[in-house]
């Protein structure tokens, strides 16, 4: 499994309105090849947001992101950053990780 | 619930041998008060380490993130990013996470 962690500067909607406003986004995501889970994140005080995904693989993970990064670009979201990381999954599995 | 994303430069072992080292860390972390999990992170292309923490609130993330941050720099460790986030349940939920 690989992770992917991406944050960006954001001043549209947070919480319900967010919620509302990416229904159709959401559930076409939860349908992307190799995901295993994202976990939405904003944070209205420093006005980022971003995203917590687990992908079961690289090759899925790069398709993604290469994806999503044109779609976020395309609706104007600059300074993008992501990281892609390696899961260590015997700590995480000590640290209570649902994985 | 909120979210915790840390990530730092790092050169030391990973791998088995990181879940070796750190055995008795995790088991240490995943009694702090508040922990719902911690997913380890770790890149050694990049050499980069880090964490994704979900907490019960607030209150539990902010003290273990000043007790941690101590801890990695006085192992040495520099150049630490942490972000504090919000999780979007609604969202977070159609995209199949584990909260």
């Amino acid at each position: 499994m690989k992770l992917l962690q991406i944050d960006f500067p954001y001043n549209g909607v947070m919480g319900r309105e967010m919620a509302e406003a990416f229904d159709e986004l959401a559930k076409s995501i939860s349908k992307e090849k190799g995901l295993v889970f994202k976990i939405w994140t904003e944070n209205p005080q420093t006005q980022e947001a971003g995203g917590i995904y687990v992908f079961e693989d690289l090759k899925s993970l790069e398709a993604y992101l290469q994806m999503h990064t044109k779609r976020l670009e395309s609706s104007g979201v600059t300074g993008i950053r992501s990281k892609i990381f390696d899961i260590n999954e015997t700590l995480s599995a000590i640290t209570k990780a649902p994985l």
